[in-house]
């Protein structure tokens, strides 16, 4: 394992501490996450998308800045010493780490109800991460992929008809760190979808102190959610599922061609569909509303505080 | 709570990700650590008793590199939202974090059974971070402070005579962040005692490929815990238990009048214990006897795995 530590890392696991430099002119980007078992995954879920779902929730929050992944921390609490499990959820953490280039450099591993805490670090060069606040008026909105996959997943979750697409887009989240880091530079505010489209759009237009006018048409919503639930409730999926792990972002007008010609290269999906538009004064300081003027209410995942 | 961050930090809370800078020169030093209700905690503790148990465990991380905190992510998952207990926790650890100086930049709040993972980040000069591996052969072996007292106090968790200063060593531990910083460039090798003194001396001459050989006279126990427990518990608890959170460290013999002035400075008793001796080949690869030949085994605290 040590012959796959980058050489920025002095000392990997197995001392009181990691060890490892970070590059001048560099800023270092930390989140941290916690999965837990009946909550994030189910009870039952393999030790494969323990691992995933963990990497891909936690690296979207430094797609989400732009930032470059640097190193990662697991901290796993597991009800038993089940070797074959940690032998799966190790080979799967390792391909993880592999993937995304984000070594594991220490962890913790304690006897409990499973849950996971990843905390990852990222690089990004100094004074470039891309904030939530910076959405500015007549920025574009746009975001990235197709929404309500992963929602629609956990609908279906234990059903022997389950749409195993849908279920690959929810086990396997993939983080748009490739996204992100061409986005810098580029894009005025960022932020990636947990919670939910319209809960994300709002916590960024509430940092930005702004309000968005959304295009319900746009919503980008993939074929085979229409086919597996019908337009209506995909298009709720959309707006209010969370899980999706695709950015949304804003852009000054200008950058249009240059946005499209980003999704050209990286083959990926990038929706235009709003607009972000001067605060209106209501209770929760930002509004969206669809072009017709209806105010679209965020029905996501909320924090039980 | 913004205006107590520290320069470097440019993003704190409430964005994807925090963002700073690492100064240059300086490695950082990263250590994940979970505490559980019912396990590293009592099931019915004090908020404070979590929060200042939690910096302190983690902070003594930093405290065996030689670190410096520079910045830290609390990862908290509780039963209910209970404004109360929330409250009474993040006052204490926003005590910890300004007494440490080391500014909590991030963190995740989630629904389950109490337990709480800190991801502490510190900086030391390039090359100098005090490493497990480092002991030579001949240097001399210390401990700081007196052990024992931590593993007493959690005999006594829940009795109504319980002593009130070995309690507070358990509820309230002290990293020895001050030692550690001194110990660069005089220390050949450290670890902290979390999980008994003999047991993280194992793991400290393993790493360096050594043995160690201690006078069991030497092992520094408290006045108190003696009186609680007599002489042969008290020793037996040094020796075994957990959670002192003190420094044991290595020294060339070279240093031992600076390791003197180091301890005078810092009114912190540091004991010369032992000695590192060549590796002898028994069956863990390491070997902890006590100055009359006798090994002494280790009974300390055991990962399940």
């Amino acid at each position: 394992l040590d012959a796959l530590m980058p050489n920025y890392v002095s000392t990997g696991p197995g001392d009181d501490c990691a060890v490892f430099s970070v590059p001048s002119e560099k800023s270092l980007c930390v989140s941290t996450d916690t999965l837990l078992a009946g909550v994030h995954f189910p009870l039952d879920a393999a030790p494969e998308v323990v691992a995933t779902r963990a990497f891909g929730a936690n690296l979207s929050d430094l797609a989400a800045m732009g930032a470059e992944p640097y190193a990662a921390t697991v901290a796993l609490t597991i009800p038993s010493g089940d070797a074959d499990w940690l032998g799966r959820f190790s080979a799967a953490s390792r391909t993880c780490s592999e993937l995304h280039r984000c070594p594991v450099v220490g962890g913790n591993l304690a006897k409990g109800a499973l849950s996971i805490t990843l905390t990852v670090m990222g690089v990004v060069p100094d004074g470039t991460a891309l904030l939530r606040s910076g959405a500015g008026i007549e920025d574009d909105i746009y975001v990235s992929g197709f929404l309500g996959d992963s929602a629609g997943a956990v609908k279906q979750l234990g059903r022997d008809d389950a749409n195993a697409d849908l279920l690959g887009r929810y086990q396997n989240p993939e983080p748009r760190l490739r996204l992100g880091a061409e986005l810098l530079g580029v894009a005025s505010a960022a932020i990636d979808i947990s919670d939910g489209f319209v809960s994300d759009l709002g916590h960024l237009v509430e940092s930005s102190g702004v309000s968005a006018v959304i295009n319900r048409s746009q919503i980008p919503v993939s074929n085979m959610l229409v086919k597996v639930f019908g337009r209506a409730v995909a298009l709720d999926l959309a707006l209010n599922g969370g899980d999706d792990y695709e950015l949304c972002f804003t852009a000054a007008q200008e950058y249009r061609d240059q946005i499209n010609a980003i999704g050209k290269q990286l083959d990926l999906n990038l929706s235009r569909l709003g607009e972000i538009v001067s605060k209106r004064h209501s209770v929760s300081g930002a509004r969206i509303v669809d072009a017709d003027g209806q105010e679209i209410e965020a029905a996501g995942y909320r924090h039980f505080l």
